[in-house]
């Protein structure tokens, strides 16, 4: 998709309600770097305050919001899953370009201007909004199969077993 | 990522909160195909049930489970940017395999096995977990920056001009 003019909040708006009225403002990326970083509170007690995201929309209102956009243009008749699944792949590509040639990022990707910060989370958000229509269409609930993926992964990767490995599953032994 | 004995809910879990308690039983994809046609509600009039996701959980609670689940195991040091994109593009890759050598696939999957309807949930969560994982590493807030791309989809592609058509939204005269 486009570049746009980056006058956004560039994909930085952050939950703040972790970060003690104390602390420093978040209000772009360096404060938000700085906010993951640990810092003394409660006298002296160090604490790593993480970013994290909004709590909303959750993944089922932007289904909500997504099928409602494509039932006002009559697309449904474009939006079958492969067609979906294509359209995800195009996003993921684009998603691949803004990363490329650039060597090694950094968590934070404390180089990137905030028009460049923008262009991802638009094209992480295309990403996700093809990948919650696709899985509308072939009816599968999406946050519910995250939940029983993630536990899945947690008995194939046992954090006794694989802590600090790379490995894949298949290459551990008992 | 493997298959499964394809014996849990096979991404079919359903949002009935909006099914009347005379409606069909939703229990498996037939009853969810079911639902999403009309039926007579309220004395005769018609309204079309439409899948719908679990309200839980949130993106941001997959980003906080997948963030312990990675702290736990010390994972943070093969997690940087770039890895978690080529972990997201080969699980779209794996998505891809699923719908490979089919032909057309209709919505609900009508020809698909309960194995492949759970394998298809898994890899569709595969992706939507590192996909978040990449957003939290970039400082990205995706559900905030998903509001801001959809105002955007809708300012790019008006509903009064774009009716029925496939165009993109550089092909349109004003």
């Amino acid at each position: 998709m486009m570049a746009t003019n980056g006058k956004d909040a560039c994909g930085l708006k952050n939950d703040v309600s972790s970060v003690s009225s104390n602390g420093p403002a978040v209000a772009n990326g360096e404060a938000t770097e700085a906010s993951t970083r640990s810092k003394l509170q409660n006298g002296g007690t160090v604490r790593p305050e993480r970013f994290a995201f909004s709590p909303e929309p959750t993944i089922e209102d932007i289904r909500r919001m997504q099928a409602e956009f494509t039932d006002e243009r009559d697309w449904n008749q474009f939006h079958q899953p492969r067609n979906l699944l294509l359209a995800m792949v195009g996003e993921v590509g684009e998603v691949a370009e803004l990363f490329q040639w650039r060597g090694e990022v950094a968590e934070g990707l404390p180089d990137w201007t905030d028009s460049e910060r923008e262009q991802l989370a638009q094209e992480l958000s295309d990403v996700l909004i093809y990948l919650v229509e696709l899985a509308e269409k072939c009816r599968v609930d999406l946050p519910q199969a995250v939940l029983r993926k993630m536990a899945l992964n947690r008995l194939k990767y046992p954090a006794s077993k694989v802590h600090g490995s790379a490995k894949k599953y298949t290459e551990y032994k008992d």
